[in-house]
């Protein structure tokens, strides 16, 4: 085949041993360069190793597989790479580590080369294998069209897809990418932390603190599980009424703006960007409250109670009758809330990347927008049938302190609310229109407009 | 790089400018035809505006990013647009809105224009983005094939897989696939609802108003939380065995005639098609019935009965001894539910499109087939297990009723005792013989094709 | 387009049909070669059939899409098919079924024709629907390199990515992968089915056995849920160790040599590729624990302990007064439980395909590495609460046999001690170096070197 161009690999770690395989497979020539070529370990088979100066002299395009602190002897290699293709694909261990980028600096030490940044996104496991699902995306970067464009091709062949970010300057940004540790899912972890930190100490107080001073009685071992299993529901239905807000918010702003042609303010770009996460924070803490709820009836402290309870009326000989309302209550009660977890957990999997993928636009805003509501719907009712009349009673203000299930269900209620206006026919359409690019012709400012052109 | 080709966008839409954005980085050069050039709202970088008319003269290509209801301006660049390429990516709101499809109303407006249909399958996230595992696929069609290529050109290094569906007059299917709403969901999703309803109602009528009426005791509340924790089983047993009928069928029909190039009846080749989301609305009910029978020990009714049953027992002085069989007969039926509960949630998970893909086809069929028939067993005897002695007493049968879980129990059995008899050595070799290609040779069928050659 | 290449398909199966059906949307032109022309059932539509004569001269490009049992026909058309490329994508049913290769046989039938084994790990289904995630590999084999560059063009048309996997001496390698039945899961199944076997008899006999030997009890009801309870949460727990134990050994390893570039021992290497599959099963018997302890309070021998229970207590008239500590202790002891199975769930599911491909290298290995020794310590806490201070009471030791749990905590304490060694900044620091590439320098060693060079 006339395909059987000969690529050069300088480094033989684990990144240029992978990257060199898939290079071969694909069908290339690979010669790598290596200080020491005759014990640089195991390589790919097909491959073959040279020092840097006869492998530089071999191929017209360079994949740098060595780490930034070993650049400098590159600087003796200056002469053969000239007009070189060099491709930087190294990571750094820790953000700003330095104060240029690896490509910029290695573009510096060897002015003479065509320096483009790319590959460093991927691992070494993903270049073994070839590009999967959401290793399909390679980033490159350069200062010179021709270098990128082969740069490119080659990256073509492996079957990935490239994304041009541009000059070197965009190194950095890409140098940047591998370090990231979960940016998305910051902002929802630090909400749920701090609302269960917040819930957490409230009920402590309320329910723990409050026996301890007012009735004289240690019910501290209720900590470990009762709390919990106040603490993480209320968050979970806080942090679910969250992801449905901005929406909500969006919407109104469209329709106050009539023009959906206008920028959303930043933070509500921003809150809009982590709805998934907050939706999946969400879930788990729904998902703990179910296990801490399905446990109570092997605990000992439940357990003990339900005994004592029967023992007390033998001795008193008192039997309290049947109660059909009470049975009714706890039921929907449980039934309502077992049907919400279950519409969550749907939500939870058509999340899934391979899931909604295969969901066609139409059928993901269904799922995510319909069942969403009515998974909100679902989940505040369940709280609502949870406090059943006792929204009325004094006795549950103790220090002036509300039960934590009603705090929790301020925002849904909003939320719900705002969305049944949206809902409403006139409403509706006018918000149809506005997103079908229909603008709100206000007449002072089409004067204005008419003036100015 | 010579890669740099120009390509134009009508239409600075959400859709125009993700298309845009992808095309520059994909290494195009892209001009936008506007309304107004000046004040179309932020484009993506390395991008431009123009008027329509210098726009289109600048490309060959131009995709067309506007609503239909817009499309009747473009007639007026009728002369700009001759011989170009127009790629219609638009997409209507509801299906047979127009009399024609949205394509062929813009090859009519524009004749001397080489009008092909595509892209419309994607969201403008997927083509921001680029392709993801399920967004690969991008269908065209169109009359003119070396505007067909051009287009799939771009479609392929755009990084998409092109499926080309011939000429213009697909453009309307092409147009209803984004609108379809979970189509091959929908008939599994009825038949649930349908024998949900018809299992809730029977069991109404047998448990709730035969109590009420031969009793005189209301018991209502079972509705709730009682009633349904049996119409969830049942449905989703009857659902599982669903699963599997239309393949046993299709075996005996094979084995009947004797071959496998007959084309199985369209009843059963949709049936077949819709096994999956049979089984995992079948597993969702599943799921139902596990959550329902998990919160049974915090019931009130449960608890209440619990209480009043040990109240009783002291009060006549009575101790029930331990009964072994009782306790066998429980444990081994909560256990059989867990285990067969357990395989359905593998069938489940290894059917997410990420998990079947890394499967090679004999692993997928070595689940979903053994593993699944292994399922279908052990939830049958599940119910058996339920049912126990209770199928000789002949106080099960109430007003001429039977139990719901026995009306369950015949489609499953039904399906096990076909599928041993395809396992029957006989009729297995017979049944891979016809799988891998061999047919029965009818003596009077072939004395008639020697006839007719 | 110029792009309609003619190729040739022998075989009107599944395979040929949906191999064909793919081509033809891929831009080709498609012919099939049949020994009924007229009568070889419905082909893909803007396909035709022929002799196989008249196909195999219409082509440079042959599919072999037939049973291995059928080739030899092929021996008369040797003269048609002398410089034609022969792609053989067949497949055997079993393993060594044949003394040679079925590409191999081939080419010996045709010595004139260049054979390209490859295709034969798609099943029919991911050739009529093209490449998904992980289809999309396809693996080619073949002596003449023009002839596999004809084939891996056409199968990088059709959307897939090609290895080369060198001569036609790897076809039965080839033809060995679409055989195996999750080679990678035998051993951690294995493994789990040994120690399930073992713990089952063991505790058989330090429960169930010794209790009717010295007390004259039956509990063998016991056998169904209990002791499967016990059996489940010791073999997962040993498991989850096991996941992170060749780790531990793999670093003490590199601290002992003072390298990375020595490779491990093989049976390290062969343990350190299947933790995964090893980390799954144990998630699943984890999963078995949490159902099995969920349902212990409907099952009907724990109702009859604590009716009875209760009941001795009335007629002594005696009650035991609540005890605090009991109720800290069983509560930590199953949330710590459900915290460690919450997390356990969150790795199982980052280790779905789709999500590990979303995350990046850092985000995966924090999840499978930190997230995944939290884990580890919240079971074994769990398993040390379980316990107690039943480590010292010497009624715990029946017949010499320590209770099961102590057992299963043997490997996990050893693997976390290790651990927390390796987290010591002097030992961390020193791993750290080595695994970026330094090396410790043993004087003799390096002396010896240079006397080599």
């Amino acid at each position: 085949g006339g395909f059987q161009e000969m690529l050069c690999i300088f480094g033989t770690g684990d990144l240029g041993r992978s990257l060199g395989q898939r290079l071969f497979q694909t069908g290339y020539k690979v010669v790598y360069g290596s200080r020491r070529p005759h014990s640089c370990g195991p390589l790919p088979p097909g491959t073959q190793a040279m020092s840097h100066v006869a492998a530089a002299q071999s191929a017209r395009l360079v994949f740098v597989c060595i780490h930034r602190e070993n650049y400098n002897f590159l600087e003796t290699l200056a002469p053969q790479l000239k007009g070189k293709v060099l491709v930087d694909v190294s990571n750094n261990l820790k953000k700003n580590m330095y104060p240029e980028a690896n490509a910029e600096y290695l573009q510096r030490l060897i002015p003479g080369a065509q320096v483009v940044k790319g590959f460093n996104t991927l691992s070494a496991w993903a270049l073994q294998n070839g590009p999967s699902d959401a290793s399909r995306q390679v980033y490159v970067c350069g200062n010179s069209l021709e270098a990128k464009q082969a740069v490119i091709e080659v990256a073509t062949k492996l079957g990935f897809t490239v994304l041009d970010r541009g000059s070197l300057t965009a190194a950095r940004e890409l140098e940047d990418f591998p370090l990231q540790l979960f940016p998305e899912w910051r902002l929802p972890l630090q909400l749920a932390t701090g609302l269960t930190a917040f819930f957490f100490f409230y009920l402590l107080i309320r329910d723990v603190i409050y026996s301890y001073v007012v009735n004289d009685k240690d019910i501290s071992f209720r900590i470990m599980a009762s709390l919990a299993n106040k603490v993480f529901p209320i968050v979970s239905l806080i942090m679910l009424s969250l992801c449905y807000l901005p929406g909500v918010i969006a919407a109104f702003l469209q329709l106050y703006r009539g023009t959906k042609y206008k920028r959303f303010p930043d933070w509500l770009d921003r809150w809009m960007l982590c709805r998934k996460q907050l939706g999946l924070v969400a879930l788990a803490l729904a998902s703990l409250h179910v296990l801490y709820t399905l446990i109570i009836p092997i605990r000992y402290y439940v357990r003990y109670r339900l005994a004592a309870h029967t023992i007390s009326q033998i001795k008193e000989n008192k039997t309290s009758p049947f109660d059909t309302t009470m049975a009714w209550r706890t039921d929907s009660y449980y039934v309502i809330g077992i049907l919400g977890f279950g519409l969550y957990l749907l939500l939870g999997i058509t999340s899934l990347p391979s899931v909604s993928n295969v969901l066609s636009w139409r059928e993901f805003s269904f799922i995510q927008s319909k069942l969403g509501y009515l998974t909100l719907f679902f989940c505040t009712f369940h709280t609502y049938l949870y406090g059943w009349d006792k929204f009325l009673q004094p006795s549950s203000y103790k220090w002036f302190m509300l039960p934590g299930y009603m705090l929790s269900l301020v925002v849904p209620s909003v939320v719900l609310v705002l969305k049944l206006l949206l809902l409403l026919p006139c409403v509706d359409s006018t918000l149809t229109r506005i997103r079908q690019g229909w603008e709100r012709t206000d007449p002072e400012q089409e004067r204005k407009k008419l003036l100015l052109t």
